[in-house]
């Protein structure tokens, strides 16, 4: 008997002592650590009930919330013990609360599991890290929007393929980002309610019979749901993937914000002026002004995924109900939600300085024929079938290539070469703002287009940061 | 100009042919062929608005129908000729349709690029596909539902780590699938709105100079929500990546499923007896009876894991507009959505002709030691401290298996040499019909609970196929 | 009885038909079909073992031989009349054999099973892969090496962090290109002998008590090596997941090179014009030449990444031996497969046709300061310390950027307000090509360095191509 | 000039100072680290060549040398003074060597960029990681030919689709394990020469104008082969993904052996006992000893895998040469290196304590019916065709089975009324010891075939160990 381990709470029926490596390589305290205050919330909660139900007295109440207390203010000072040797957590806090107040810290686990425990600490964390991602979300949209006002009237090639394909203003290619961080936010919304769901009654895996009551437990938690099937309720890791769905789709976003940032600060496109705040330089190329952070945002989206991936993949094929394997959902969303807040905080204040470069798009409009799509709706006004408006002006743009000019710089004899339909008002339809402004129909580049984009989106952003309206 | 390519569409500025290299590699007719329903339908929407608009003439409007109603008949019937040469399902329907009917079939272009028509169709395809889905899970939960209902009092072993912990009936068990496929369908609920929104009218990019009106072709095609910005509707993949997350989630809980019945159908479990229907034999071992059809769920899973990745991955970093590479977007979304369809119908299929061997799952229990948290539980009644009660019930269990027998099996002389708590009346607290019973509390295995789970369902399932409840 | 499904070779011990749901469901002739020949190569072989070993007799042997011949035959003219209901191609192929020679062709199942069979059958398939994917590298490398012997003295920006970094000449960017393929080269070189080993003996799982010699069958397959293992040889997948790992390097390095191709194709940088045979343009706006073949090939890195990450998913975690789940190999190296080698060949023709714009790369230099490191060489070794230099630098870039002019535009008695130690020599120091010239240790831009590459590069071409040097 | 960032090395050119957000985000400390002692290296490296071609004097190499020697105490001794401010391992160490000896310090890196210096960094530091595995791997391998060796007659059920499918023996079981090992070892071998590659001499991107000899530079680090491109030199990270395809090789298989593990251990199978110090109890419920170990394993898979796919895809289209991006390279390597590692370390500690049950074995054996395939046999050898031999021995399980029985304890009357060519002797064929001992065949189950297989893998782990053989 003598070589047990008398520290192990589970170590009645084992003759021999966890090996030490083991012992290493099953703890989970390298991320437990992030869960401690969310434990001790779920604790108070717990507690809560159990004295509601008559299981543990006023008193015993008392003597735990109080231990809970000093528990998180050693946290917070960093004060706290950590031992290893207790594997995780749960009974780091267990063991130094009755350490501090005796037999009711023992009580405390009545009717509780560590399956059900960690459940809830987990939801406790996503949850919180899904609201941060949506208070960061309205940063950047708001932001955005800032830079779509201010931009209202900026002109820029639209590209498909990355070729210049349409005029388009800038407000117009800002706010498509807007929409796409738009739907991020209401798909935490959504995702929300199935994280805020309360666990603990689900005891091991089958439910406990101590005549708790799981309701009112969610209720002291705040949480509107409480759990429906015990055995769901300790193996479910849904609510972590939802999690990192949405962070990956968020930085797949914002890798393709970064990918624009990087295209545009290169001298070929010229854009934007990056803020010195938000690039660095060489250590041997003396001119270089990098966009290191746009790089990062756009490589960190690799990192993301693949934490989608892992988790994925470790919940694939596992029987009910909780298997140790899920112990390995804690380093992939919270190294995922690092990504996420810092990707979006960095974007944020990069574009809230980021300076644009009228002349250089303007540059870039002319360059790319960017009126030819105006040209061929002008033939087909004037009567030609699109198709062959589409042709001839093809045709138009490979004489103007050749000849080194733009569209509007071609003679109306050459113009009248091509087709006898071409008349002096075409010079008009050539223009660029012209062009912008023609695309008045609702959600396109035009003038009004945008203004209502932008007054209805500063209406959702008001609304979701609890504005009156 | 004679080498030129007649028939492409965009050939004005081109000097020389298409390889046939190229020609092949950049069509899209393999899976395009999925969309041309869609196809159909989004133009009648389309040329319906254009008609309200007074874009096109009513006559205008009758030609157009008749001949996309003659092209969905030849689509039907397996006649419609397709032309590789002619790249993708939307210029092979405007090549037939002007064929049939002259330049009206032009006309029909108006307004409408290929980036938008294709999100379109894209889009009504993805919202079929989840419809689908959501009536084969309300399938699979009905048949689940009935397994529970007829299985309230069949016992067997609930497994942590795959070790017997605690025995729950096994309707518990069952209807912790259900509520994985809930919350699969709940998923495809909030998925649906943000794909069926219309992105006609976006045009090619930037939304376009005719006067469209976008909200009435969404109007015509039943859709509630038409597109916000122009640059985003063209480029957005979004609801395909849901669809496809939605898509893996539901193969996670079909794998975990499908390991289940893997192992209940090995003899050292013997749980279930798989329907012959469902089962396969080996060419070569005559004894064999193999669960094929769980193993290939369980190793669909990677396949859609795979296709969710395949298209992150190719988002990531693609600047706006419009990039080819969202052209590799249908393959992983069409070939995920077999996979899901045909795994939870055979699913479906099995789960309904599945027979449990209720003495083999009471076998498991006994040989599992599964009432050892009872006799834990009846020590804290007692007054032992949990952690105390936990440890003395470890070194019975030691000595138990020692010896070759259950708890229930023991002498009372024999717990008593171990607690001097313990009384006759442990052999009623040994019994596993009375310790489900006795985990009564909400969501817990006790009959009361699972009763009213059951319930519950029921009326959420009638709900969702438009009963009255 | 009556009820049984005659046709499979496994009904003994069923009583019920298969459910037509689940034949479908289970079938995997949608892929087999491509392994039909491969079947028929291994069956020689095993026959000729067979033979060899005396199990059958010189007459059975040439029997079945003949009838192989005749199916192989029908297979190349399309007349192979498959029947789903036989579930696989083994199968297939066997029930016909046995139709047209009758009992010899039971015979050649001897110490046979189709577990050994299709690892067969599919070593075969991947190993032919990647020999072709092989040559289509020699291919590409090649055509890589004309266009850097051709570009030996065009000079553009080299980049890091998409910025303009130093000055390169095109052939140094181009044999970047070729050391990755080098590498895919090499590291199929050395897959392949882990997957020319044949299975054939393994039988089901055990071995077989048949008295047959898989060395030999080996033989006759003109494969090196031999399973070690049977257990191991039937579940061993290892072969076509170093298959797909392949894969996904080859479409990351080719995901590099189409990016790059797309960047050089837009008008800000211009370096390239698309060959028309290898671009496409737009059905709505008529100055468009698109690189949608470069797209793409970017966007199936994706799909093949996917395929990866799918079958590392569906083997994880499979108890030996095999399990059905391992049909799902297929789909995603057969996919893969064709992705690989069209995006070879594509890029293969592409980039022999390309044609590149120098005085757009020349004004890229000179707009980058990309003589700004040269500078401050120049002053380290005037004897100005390294950063002192550096910073020096970046300050007079920051004054000629403001001023618009190159370095090179700066007046002496500017750059001496900057330093005293600068002196007239610096103008021909700020000259690109000598600024490439003095690039010269090994590995470097220089042109000796260049010359040396391809001339190495050339000498290996020719050896993997076979030919005396 | 006084808002400028004096520390930043490259702050030339910037009028405002990086923010610190910016300077959290971007800087790589946290990963760099572990980088530390080979970046000391790598600079000796650089030294002792700079040395050799005069750069540097012998007197100035000796300074250098002996302050790197003193900073790597301080690393050593955990006195080393981080600066997050200076970005990465190399500025901070490069800083530290200037405090200590001055102008020299400043001299080392010249001809040397972090592009270059980063990528020798990580090769050092990749290699050192295949090597730590390959000495694991032989490690595991070791103690696997142990058990195999002490249970060559040990008798279990081979399984295919988790059936039982026909008896094997123990070792034959192990050594599978053991050939998927030897090929992640081999796969090892060859990754290393692509690994160990001197970038030094790179510089920047184009190489250096410093006459540098990058093969001595090579030599001084004891690897066989220099950079052949400087552009590739700086933007290859091919061996970290080799590096990560290895690992993933290695989890799949450890993720295989551990599925096994938890199977075994479960009491419908109890092939084996877990040793008490490789398993852990529960919190909640007494009878528990749980396979934590091999869960953890199976689970980490995931991880390993999604890190091989976050760095695919971080890799995907970047453009030459060094992106930031890159960057993200070392968290998913440095974090599968821990994995794999100790999951290696565990699983050998957890092998080489495992005892196994042999006598639930030989229960599995007859619970199987795994000597059917044997009495097919026996018929064929007796004359019937095999596919006839096949379907009666079916109906004969069937039979038995319900009758309860196993097919050696079926009288020989009732064998007779299914084929009047069974006699007596068909209880011998009928003999599991039997069974195993006649599949004798090279690569088998048999006797003989395992002891050579043992055999031959000593004679391998030897060689690689270094022992004469």
């Amino acid at each position: 008997m003598k070589d047990k381990d008398p520290q192990k709470i589970w170590g009645g029926r084992f003759a021999a002592r966890t090996s030490s490596l083991v012992e290493e390589f099953t703890q989970s305290l390298d991320y437990d650590r992030f869960l401690a205050l969310h434990d001790l919330e779920g604790s108070r909660a717990h507690a809560l009930m159990l004295a509601d139900t008559g299981i543990i007295s006023p008193e015993e109440l008392q003597r735990i919330l109080s231990g809970l207390d000093q528990i998180q203010g050693e946290l917070e000072q960093n004060e706290f013990n950590w031992d290893p040797g207790l594997e995780d957590v749960h009974m780091n806090i267990e063991k130094r609360l009755t350490d501090l107040i005796g037999e009711p810290g023992q009580k405390l686990h009545t009717g509780r599991s560590r399956n059900d425990q960690v459940a809830l600490d987990f939801r406790l964390y996503v949850a919180g890290a899904l609201e941060r991602w949506q208070s960061e979300l309205k940063e950047l949209i708001s932001i955005l929007l800032n830079q779509a006002e201010a931009h209202r009237k900026t002109l820029l090639p639209g590209y498909t393929h990355l070729q210049p394909a349409q005029p388009v203003c800038l407000a117009q290619h800002l706010l498509a980002y807007v929409q796409m961080f738009k739907r991020d936010y209401e798909r935490i919304e959504q995702a929300m309610p199935r994280t805020r769901v309360s666990p603990l009654g689900a005891a091991a895996l089958a439910g406990t019979t101590y005549c708790l009551q799981p309701e009112q437990t969610a209720g002291h938690l705040g949480f509107e749901e409480v759990f429906k099937n015990s055995m769901d309720a300790v193996s479910d890791r849904d609510f972590v993937l939802e999690g990192l769905f949405v962070a990956s789709m968020i930085m797949m976003h914002l890798s393709r914000l970064g990918e624009e940032i990087i295209l545009w600060s290169n001298p070929g496109f010229g854009f934007i002026i990056l803020p010195d705040a938000y690039s660095t330089g060489s250590s041997i190329m003396p001119q270089k002004k990098n966009p290191d952070v746009a790089e990062l945002v756009r490589g960190k989206a690799g990192g993301v995924y693949g934490r989608l991936m892992a988790l994925l993949t470790t919940m694939k094929a596992l029987p009910l109900t909780y298997n140790r394997d899920m112990q390995e959902d804690k380093e992939p969303f919270i190294e995922a939600c690092k990504s996420v807040s810092s990707c979006l905080r960095v974007m944020t204040g990069m574009m809230g300085e980021m300076e644009f470069n009228k002349d250089k798009m303007m540059q870039a409009l002319k360059k790319g024929f960017l009126n030819a799509t105006e040209l061929a709706d002008y033939l087909v006004f004037k009567g030609t079938p699109f198709r062959q408006a589409h042709h001839l002006t093809g045709r138009l743009v490979a004489y103007a290539e050749e000849k080194g000019l733009g569209l509007e710089e071609l003679d109306l004899t050459v113009f009248q070469d091509f087709s006898r339909l071409i008349d002096r008002d075409v010079y008009g339809v050539l223009d660029y703002q012209q062009a912008v402004n023609r695309r008045s129909t609702p959600g396109g580049t035009g003038p009004d287009s945008v203004l209502g984009q932008i007054k209805d989106l500063r209406l959702w952003l008001d609304k979701k940061n609890g504005g009156s309206v």
